[in-house]
């Protein structure tokens, strides 16, 4: 008979493990793949000069390193709420670890050719990857009463789908004007983290 | 007296910490191994191309990551029933991650030779592998009672047979006909991990 | 009303975790980073003379490996008195780990160009901003009550204040040194390490 | 009044949890550095040969793999006694952990030059002072009862001694052997895990 099914706990403690692993590991990825500044002779301008060239690389190391720190920041906001997986959240996970694991990939295109409009392009399209698929996954989550161990505030929710969703526009918006003017996009990225450190509605809920 | 021999805890927690790493640090070295696209001008036409020439690695990349999500889902699923380890389970533990950890390996192989028998064949026996040693690990552990904390109904012990079992042999179908035709193969290994997300028995059992 | 709202727990162990995984990461690369002996003949002779090559490499991986190993501690003992964490403080650990993982990459420019003076000046400020990064983390959460769990004698807080703080300036001091005699301040990196191996005033607090 | 100092925990789980990073990146590294299998035509003959040529590198690698996994069981026995931290027992375990980090690198100087005396003098020692400093962090665990968490019997003690210290007398055997004969050097690294995988006399504690 199914109500003699016992079910599995299946707490995401584990998911959260994989995640941070996988965090962890990208993070500290972006840092190797800089290049190495080559410093020609031994004075002051050899030095500047040499830091002049490594310049979009470590622009692009912070920007891509601090977005994700956001980006794991949402993720351990969503298994403050959400304490179980299913098989389905558990492969929505995956998905955004898939993404997660090329933003490295993407950030070293963008640091080889940074003001071109393709680079953007792609850069652009997997950051705003990362934010669907962790929405899609937080979504399904919300649905899914059985994995949630906390109630969701109806402020909570409609302040995610506003972070979740903002930046994928923000970034198409980078990736048009990239065609026009590839600064201004390059400016884009440079300033839409800010808008996830200023204060916000969830803010009250933290401790 | 052997009855005042205390046993130890080894309860599983760190060995599938273990897991989580070696898992985390897999799945983003598949994207380090990517190859850079390199567009040689500034247009649509020069980006398709490059992208064009890339797409076999993207390709094995969002394979091999899929499967590594799957085969991390079964590894998870094991821990729900079992809870405690011996020498000899953490052993075969370290056999799978041994195997586990030549996937990237084996998935570089495979990108830079997607159509050829040679690459196919390393591919798909480091992926028969995987499963094969993680079902001698789950087989092992059902047997030891103490290692168990909670009772595992035979409608999982048969689906977990399957889901162990049957890529192995679609692996071996796929390197027999990569003889004559590897598109087919490659389709072959496309199309595996659709069965992993399949509904199937164990669902009912989870939350 | 706010009396209503409930406070999420947002314990510090994910953040840990996250921790963890990214000093696990960097400490292993410092690793990867070394260039390989090549020894040219099959005698005494050439085996030592390819260490003596490789012996600048190797000297740095030590220093940066014990100091990483010296900021982990810093940064597991903070978490002994912080539990819970705040959006703000999460941002200031990203910034911290940010900085952390530039260490394998000022590391290799140290072991590549060791006696000059730019490696030294590059090597010197990131270690001193791994130090200050951590630091205001630290003065961020003692100011917020609600994250503390347990009470911060007055005592730890000044040697913690002293312990973040020397490392900075004594790597200011072989900056400037740097200019003169290199050797110096390759050394004064040796020396200071062992300022965190002797006895104090935190370890009566110590198990 | 010294009698009103509250002790801190301490508990080992987050040394445990660096450990298990830095293990899981360790071994994930050991294989990338693989060197690619270069098959030159289509048929068996060259397919056998391009794996023949990558031979050794895969030797080293599972055996450097299986060492690894038996010291991790070593660091994880370790903690089944052993609850709490001190700051000297941390540096000690960054100590053991600085060595572990450096296998990949020995590994792949020994797959690079197999029957190379100094390579196996290289490797031989890397693999001893991983030993060696492990069991440094035990003999201090033991000896300072704040940390124990769970009493040892002495038979425990006894059987741990002979396993932390026969892989350094064997080891030295080799790389003595390997001025006469490196091929029987390298069967020794061979043979050695197997040692470790025979029942003996902590089993009995274990689940």
């Amino acid at each position: 008979m199914n109500t003699e099914i016992k079910k599995l706990e299946m707490v995401s403690q584990r998911l959260e493990g994989l995640g941070d692993g996988i965090f962890s590991v990208a993070m500290t990825i972006l840092a190797i793949e800089l290049t190495m500044p080559v410093v020609k002779g031994d004075n002051w301008a050899d030095f500047s000069e040499a830091l002049h060239e490594s310049w979009h690389g470590l622009l692009c190391y912070v920007i891509s390193f601090i977005v994700l720190g956001i980006m794991w920041f949402g993720h351990r906001m969503m298994f403050e709420y959400i304490g179980k997986t299913s098989r389905y959240f558990i492969f929505l996970g995956i998905l955004f670890y898939l993404v997660v694991c090329l933003v490295p990939f993407s950030t070293r295109i963008l640091a080889n050719n940074t003001l071109q409009w393709f680079s953007i392009f792609m850069y652009g399209i997997n950051l705003s990857l990362c934010n669907l698929t962790l929405y899609a996954q937080w979504t399904y989550g919300l649905r899914r009463r059985s994995l949630l161990h906390s109630h969701v505030p109806p402020e909570v929710k409609k302040e995610a789908n506003f972070l979740f969703l903002v930046s994928p526009i923000v970034y198409g918006i980078a990736i048009v004007i990239s065609f026009f003017s590839p600064k201004i996009s390059i400016g884009i990225f440079v300033v839409t983290p800010i808008l996830y450190l200023l204060p916000n509605k969830v803010d009250k809920y933290l401790p």
